[in-house]
């Protein structure tokens, strides 16, 4: 893999952030990566760790001459921070961001950037429930995908530029409208990461089950809820109320579906629970057969023992 | 680990009762294990791998002279097989079972025993999404909760030498009552199967967004659901309609608490949303501390790559 920008900045210095500056370095994307975060103490971390070559206190410094500025900072602060550093970005530079959600941040971010700046929205398919900038590793955007956002307005040129660059971070690139976008979203991602969060805050509640005794026996369905359930709060506020519609739409279609399963409990239809559970066994086979996950038989448990 | 029953007899020969073998050979605790499945085809494969170091092909022939019955079969038919195989028994023998429900199972089987018969349900919480007599591994239980069901009712002897059989497969014992299990599990294990299935559904279901699309972008959260919602039909349905009580309770929290969060996106509250994610982070901690998971980051994708 070859260098693609000359300069690339990285603004907020978070999981993904970090990730993407090893994978830069892994491949020779960039000749030189500046960084600039919010807080002193993130800046300092930073600098301690080598996440850089060189790591600015304002954003407006380390965008300057770059060639691509990458926006890693929560969803709902996007069009703030593009605010704060658009009128020091170079004329002709690519902006992109990795944010969860992109109809939003692409009516946040665009009316803060003159016609010389190509904006093209991105996002990564991958992450973990860790955050902050010494959370990152080199390996995570591996063989996961990653989504640019485009049109007929987009910047041909820049657009296959960064896609080159994220296939260079070891993604699989497809590109895809905003609106398209956040609904497979909503529903691949943001409606079951609200319904883990649901779930976990229930057993949370429970009088009668104790705490310990749900953390004890959680060996099978909870824990997975509980994973997904320790994601940073900040991020997934943003994205709920940033994609509201599409994951009101997806919500109102899950209650609809898990009331029609309630009532077949409550009336005793096992036959509508068998029919229901065999379906949905075919997606898994689909997941599985794309390479998206494993069927290792004590898959998830390996490791702790 | 020493030899704890002379003969076990394995009734239904699936995922459990595969596991139980290899990990009573693995320990030696016991003298001879027979074993006992409903289908020809599944006598024949037990045969072929060697599990079992008798198969028969009727239940009654495989519990004469055990000293230890392990219902393996699923919740539903609990009791249709004890009535078959209980004028077999030999007296003075324990009889057990692994159903993941337990007042239901119960209810069913005791009526069938005589007194001289003593009963002791239980459950290991171990499992993986498949089935079948090729299915098992002696590692299943290693370092997983066992739940006995015991009360003032309970034979003290039969209960300690049951506990002391699941430890030698590698499992940690607990005892509780049949309700407490029920509801415990109805948190734990059976409301985040249904809600799994049910966002699976939601899914493949939509329209707009192609089933491949489910499966290319299944990246974070959604995969974890998929494969809870790839687990055995039968032995769900069996789950929820004899937990019927104890699901719909906690079902009915669930939809409330996912009102309100949902009331909350719509209206735009970020601090409700902010601190309802901040209190489930905690639960996560407590399982990785209990050693139940892990924290790794890439957790979960490893082996897919
Ligand atoms: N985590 C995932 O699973 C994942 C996956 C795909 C996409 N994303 C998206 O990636 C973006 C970053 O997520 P992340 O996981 O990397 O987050 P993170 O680890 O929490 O890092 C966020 C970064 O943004 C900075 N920041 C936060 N609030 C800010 C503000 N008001 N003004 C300026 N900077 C601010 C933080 O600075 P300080 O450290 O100084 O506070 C930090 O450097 C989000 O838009 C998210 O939706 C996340
Ligand atoms: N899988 C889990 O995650 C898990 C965890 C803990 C407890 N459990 C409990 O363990 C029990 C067995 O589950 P499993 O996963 O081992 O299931 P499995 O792999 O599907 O095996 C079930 C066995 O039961 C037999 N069977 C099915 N219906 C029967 C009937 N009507 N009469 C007689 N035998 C019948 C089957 O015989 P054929 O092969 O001939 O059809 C098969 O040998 C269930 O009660 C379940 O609730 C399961």
């Amino acid at each position: 893999m070859s260098q693609i920008y000359d300069r690339v900045a990285l603004i907020g210095l978070g999981l993904i952030a970090s990730s993407m500056f090893w994978a830069i370095k892994r491949a020779g994307l960039a000749g030189e990566v500046t960084g600039y975060a919010r807080s002193e103490e993130t800046r300092e971390t930073a600098r301690r760790i080598g996440l850089c070559d060189k790591v600015y206190d304002t954003a407006k410094d380390a965008v300057k001459d770059a060639d691509l500025v990458v926006l890693c900072v929560p969803v709902g602060v996007m069009g703030a921070v593009a605010a704060d550093l658009a009128p020091a970005l170079k004329p002709g530079a690519t902006l992109t961001d990795v944010g969860s959600v992109k109809r939003q941040v692409i009516s946040d971010v665009t009316p803060h950037l003159s016609d010389d700046i190509h904006f093209v929205p991105a996002h990564p398919l991958a992450g973990t429930e860790h955050s902050g900038p010494e959370s990152g590793f080199a390996e995570l955007f591996d063989n996961r995908w990653c989504l640019l956002i485009t049109d007929d307005t987009t910047d041909r040129k820049a657009a296959d530029d960064l896609a080159a660059f994220w296939r260079g971070l070891g993604s699989m690139v497809e590109e895809m409208d905003a609106d398209h976008h956040d609904l497979v979203l909503a529903v691949t991602s943001h409606t079951p990461h609200l319904i883990a969060y649901t779930m976990v805050g229930v057993a949370d509640d429970l009088r009668r089950v104790s705490e310990s005794e749900v953390i004890k026996y959680s060996a099978s369905g909870f824990r997975d809820f509980t994973r997904i359930a320790a994601s940073d709060p900040t991020m997934w506020r943003d994205v709920f109320l940033n994609n509201k519609d599409a994951t009101l739409e997806i919500l109102g279609r899950f209650t609809e579906e898990l009331f029609a399963l309630q009532r077949a409990i409550r009336r005793g239809d096992g036959d509508h629970l068998h029919a229901y559970f065999t379906r949905t066994r075919a997606i898994r086979r689909g997941i599985i057969e794309a390479g998206q996950d494993t069927d290792a038989p004590d898959f998830g448990r390996g490791k702790a023992q």
